[in-house]
């Protein structure tokens, strides 16, 4: 039985991009074929416009709180933006209440989301606290439908903040438990004294974020995570690589044969420190970690992405208004809540500075946003892949489209887009999710509350195997 | 219009491993898809088989001349082999006449394969003489359907060698032609001076002809052709990649970002520098170039595929008897033409060494043997490809078949093999080309001439972009 | 004036060996010169040795505590092992108190040689509490004649362990307050976590004290510090380098240019992780941290000591007897005092593994054992080097002379040695501390308490400079 | 005996700096002290100098034929500007005839030497035609004195080019006679071919010399020059190195334990491919081969003298006439003859970019112009060093000396000077050869002939060791 083809377009996978129909029946995707039957289906005609896997986002924090504030976007408007970009999958990221238990964290994330998300969504545990009842939870996430845990190497002083105690014994944990861990992958200690040391020189305006963290305290983080991982025999993603110097641990670790995983952000492409040094206090903008860096790691990092040391491109979609929000670090840098909305941005981006500039094939493109997701985080075979038997999310995509960035027309709830004034070319002209329409030239069909939990489970690679 | 429906097997594609059926009509794939209609069409039950792309394999030398001798496999023998090893598609080696064109030499290999050929098949080229006619003729090769050329940088004192100069104008040429530069890689000055001074030290056994090609020699030449092709701006594909010494050439070179593709083949993880050793003459069965290696390589080889800095697995099938043409150099190892036969056992030796220990997944095993392959061959789209539209070539494998490989059960013509005595896991259940059942249960079907000649044509990729 | 010339012998310096005399006037050496005129002089006929500078030390434990006990030598019995190898000048380790100054430190240490010595010394201090009012005390270091702090990445549970935090603030102060930072470069988080899994498995033998100590544990935390220092801008000297994956580290950074300095020691060449699985409790007589490697690592370190990645050659004499000292980890590992003795083999044993097996010049085995230590130590112009100006401490070096080590004929205070039963070639056969003979034929003749304290003073080298 | 004493400056020795007197009886160094007895000998007061051993320039090319013309310098005017450097020593390449044996080019440049020289000399050979009488003929060199063969990877069409094969069996040759080689490594073919290719184009302008000969050009023949030394287990000299590219693939070398040596230029730091892109014909002055760099490169190779990875700074000086022919060249860039004048210049060039600036210390300055060339150049012991038994060769090098250089005030004979309108800092005040004065404010004392002929052999270090 077939409900629905999308007919006419031209499907992209990993693999290949090919003219071919797409054929759903209710809720999954039964043949990608040519010229398929439709035997009374619905027939939309996509001539025109390339069909991909729903992209997927491992790297959001909607609802969040940071610093004595809460992100902008909530569950309701964080993945309104993120459809608006072609995401109908998000993996958000629950914090452990430092008292508290894994599980009540992933209760409360569970909670935010209920009756608000758009899109389906699986959710991470962040560790604060990693308590002896703690060791013993972990096991038991995978019955929850967690497969990944996050490590803060940064921002001491903050529970966030894990000792590498902690991190190793974590990845011991996860090893047996088939859990993988996530590690934001900079030296707390030494941001923790140059912060210090730059507000005691009266030192407290954006661009300071930017020289209180430079490059070798993530290439360090970076290289440290990864040997705690090989000395527990663990896979390891790091999260947001911003820099060549942190890539290049990674490279080494690759070339070892470690199963380290690698994700980049569209930010670290986008914009440069120049932004935080931007007039007035303009740069808080601009403020998230790792900071934005020098344009020249851009050669590098684009490298990375093409020969698959680096495997997804995730938002880290972390959003607070300029208004009230950022303005808290108006005398102090270090107050400035860590983060940018672009969970809307993020696909577009990529389109813009990859494909279109010819150092991203549209194989790469699908790879980094849906297959790798996909696999990374534990959503392989339903999710992230054009293929018979997976949840029908499929993103219409308009390769030609052209969108003129500014604040009002984001569908996010952020008083402001560090986008605004940039022209961005390939959006989704629409969106389906399991089969149905949700979203459509601009405009959020999907109704709050139509998104689903999903059930995750991360599956070791081969020895030293690469993600493919 | 669908004629044949494979049902109820897993397809295996680059992306994932799938419950699905393959719906065929006529000599095409029509469509994926779970439990797809039939209507009428016949229907064969694949459960329990693993369903796969025709293997391609872009490096075979049949009916071709060598030191004085004419290789043991033609067309008819050479391609029966490689079709009961999975394989449906070989691209092989054209040999100008040192005093001819090229497109003689391509008419002259069509000449062969006609009316023998139980495959499809694409040819290269092999300059053997860069005069200026020949550079004028080389932009015309894509009209004739060839978009690969090889050069030798072995093989000093015959007319397979070539110098630094003609190896960098014709990767000039090729850049603006279009066609893709195929690489020996090892250093023919060292080489003839070492094998002149072993054979005056008398040192004649076939072990020497492995002492006499050291690691270094192969990767010296290597870094060279990466060099040459990085000056003159060109991709280019090094073949049979056999230690680790080589490779690590090639990863410094994606690193940098180069658009340098790389083969490696079987005989170098079934076999060693200990077979060349072998007492008597037996040896020479196991002489090829670059020679079998010490087994430490090995360890950084499977990291290179796993890594994608080696991308695909070719037999360099050249086969030669034992009787009456490897012992033309009983008393002399540089008379022992060079060359081992494998298109049969290739698929079955990556499954066995590969994907039963854990080292290669499903999707890597496919990726090496047919997706990347129909990419760097020029075939992408066509071949390589489970996917709706492309040519109906179908392996159904069978991961649990054991095979006790004894020269007698081997379909080629050549009087021994150099895996007599060990047991290969995973083979070909059937295969089908074109739509057509080619093979089946150890029995070739498809007829001699069936196969039929491949129009290639090569696209560079994004710049340094990587294969996928 | 002249009252000695050494006459006759070779002289060998970091640049040279040559044959030449050496004048001394009172403490100094006046002149190294052909036939030298001798006025009245004491003429001694070193015919046929080698005249080197005094022997430096940089790496000593004496009369220091460590987990509950002492080390069985003190000064007395210590400098007179260090003085019978050839070793004229040591640099030892203050410890901290952890509520007490570094000044009491320093006071203490000096308390300890006080009529004790027979060589002359400096001090380093290692810091085990870092406060702020240390913070404030480390700048007045030089002016007490000590240049180098040390800080420990290991020891986790112990006061000795320091969290990055301080190392890099240390760091930071140090660079500008002219101080040398040593790093013990382990990662202690994970050594103690390694231990108590260990324990907890029962495993209590001595081998598991390696295995809990694996190399990716140093080569972590030397990369680790390294980061640390290019980040403070200051240079840092990483000890006992045991083993390829850490020097790697050093080597990539000395490729940076960064200002590096790195020591190794005799017991990673002459033992190896075998000796720590010695049947019964025997192994305890090889427990040191870092551990005892696999034997596979010294290629790797002998080129590191040839291409000058690795400077300096010292002891890390840290002696404990085997009764009711290692004895006390009988049961548990984690309770054999860390440590061997060897700074009466130091020199001896790089003569016999390096010099003799041709993998050590003569200006090399100068180098790691006097002039660069020298420079790293603080005491260049004074110590290490047979130059006109400096204190003539000489060393008359028999290359032939051949040592039946057993612990009867060592001149420490220990109950055993780990070189019990080798053979050593090359060893004094006297030395000169300041123009006096303090050694000859085996027999300490320097008085206790005749050795100085030696003011040091370190000087940052050119930007990335090497350290010659 | 003593002749003459300087007395009262510092001696610079690879070791140290240090406040001492030298002693000279005839044409040798006696002695090194403090307050030296003079006893009636010659004294000259040297206070506020610094005396160094007469600096060795291991790479010139006087009165060499090259393209049809030849060079400006011969042995008069060349080895005087030497000498008005501080060079009191050269060893200049006699080239082999084609038909002509070594030994005659050995005799032919002895000729040009005779009477003319007014410093010591020794002689390399370069070999532009190894036939089998010359393969013979090598290991006789040493007996003429001859301890290093030169052979040119580069210049293609010219008898100095040699391929691979001859490249190859002269390392074996020369590992067995222990003669080291020296080879111009940049590839021939390429260099040719992009020649060609610029001259079709009409580009024919200076800079097409640099555009050329790109820098992977001179990396790959580095590399492949010591994957053939590796192979023929040979030592190895790289001349010239000037970029980074080719430097990293010394490093490579280094750390897998190669007894590879290499030079550096003072070209490749005061000047770059912007002079060479100079207006109008200008550029022609600035053209040699390797040609010069974008300054990019010049941290790097700062950074290889520093590590010991760069071993000695020759000056390559190989002077043509602007006028009538640099003129050559017109039309045709690969007309113009290649080669700089900078005999004269080479260690004031070091002092004022590397010492002055904090990158090279004095022990540094001393090692790359005299120490390391007279170790690597067969001279030690001799030459190279202020050390008793030594020849009497000093520099008395006033460190503040500036010199605002011009054609005017240059001691050579060419019509131009590269360095025209630079201010150079540091300059022998006087310059001392065997005992005698011979140079003195500006004034070349030692008169035309009184140089010696230096009989020199090579000793292969300890395996795989580094120099010192």
């Amino acid at each position: 039985m077939i409900d629905l083809v999308l007919a006419g377009g031209t499907v992209v996978t990993e693999e290949a991009s090919l003219r071919a129909d797409v054929a759903i029946d209710g809720e999954r995707i039964v043949a990608i074929g040519v010229d398929l039957p439709t035997d009374g289906a619905e027939v939309v005609d996509v001539s025109g416009a390339l069909l991909m896997p729903g992209f997927i986002d491992g790297h959001t924090h909607m609802d969040m709180p940071f610093g004595g504030t809460m992100t902008a976007d909530d569950w309701d408007t964080g993945t309104a933006a993120a459809l608006a970009g072609g995401t109908t999958t998000i993996v958000d990221f629950s914090l452990q209440d430092v008292e508290g238990t894994l599980a009540e964290a992933v209760e409360t994330w569970q909670g935010k989301a209920d009756g608000k998300t758009h899109i389906d969504f699986g959710l991470h545990v962040a560790i604060t606290n990693l308590t002896d009842e703690v060791k013993q939870e972990i096991p038991s996430l995978p019955e929850l439908g967690v497969s990944t845990i996050k490590i803060f190497m940064a921002y001491k002083g903050t529970p966030l903040f894990t000792a590498d105690e902690d991190l190793f014994e974590a990845l011991q944990i996860a090893r047996e438990a088939g859990v993988l861990v996530l590690v934001h992958a900079e030296n707390g200690d030494v941001i923790a004294k140059l912060q210090e040391e730059a507000l005691a020189r009266g030192d407290t305006a954006p661009r300071f974020h930017g020289l209180t963290r430079p490059e070798l305290v993530e290439a360090e983080a970076t290289n440290r995570a990864i040997r705690l991982a090989e000395l527990a025999d663990s896979p390891l993603l790091v999260v947001h690589v911003s820099c060549a110097a942190a890539l290049d641990e990674i490279r080494r670790a690759h070339a070892r044969g470690s199963a380290i995983y690698a994700e980049t952000c569209p930010q670290y492409f986008a914009f440069s420190d120049a932004d935080l040094a931007r007039e007035g206090f303009e740069g808080a903008k601009y403020v998230c970690s790792p900071p934005l860096r020098d344009p020249s790691n851009r050669d590098s990092l684009w490298r990375g992405l093409q020969a698959g040391d680096l495997h997804i491109w995730g938002s880290d979609h972390c959003s607070f208004n300029y208004a009230g929000q950022k303005e808290l670090g108006r005398d102090d840098f270090t107050a400035i809540p860590n983060g940018l909305p672009g969970a809307e941005e993020r696909a577009s981006a990529l389109w813009t500075h990859g494909v279109k500039t010819g150092r991203v094939s549209e194989q790469l493109f699908v790879a980094v946003l849906a297959a790798n997701q996909a696999r990374i985080h534990g959503l392989a075979g339903r999710k992230g892949s054009l293929a018979p038997g997976a949840d029908a999310d499929v993103v219409v995509w308009d390769p030609d489209a052209t969108i003129e960035v500014t604040q009002a027309n984001r569908h996010g709830n952020v008083d402001y887009t560090p986008y605004e004034g940039m022209t961005l070319t390939g959006a989704p002209a629409s969106v389906y999710i399991r089969g149905a329409l949700a979203y459509r030239d601009g405009e959020v069909l999907a109704p709050a509350g139509s998104g689903r939990f999903l059930e995750r489970s991360f599956r070791r690679p081969a020895p030293a195997a690469a993600v493919r």
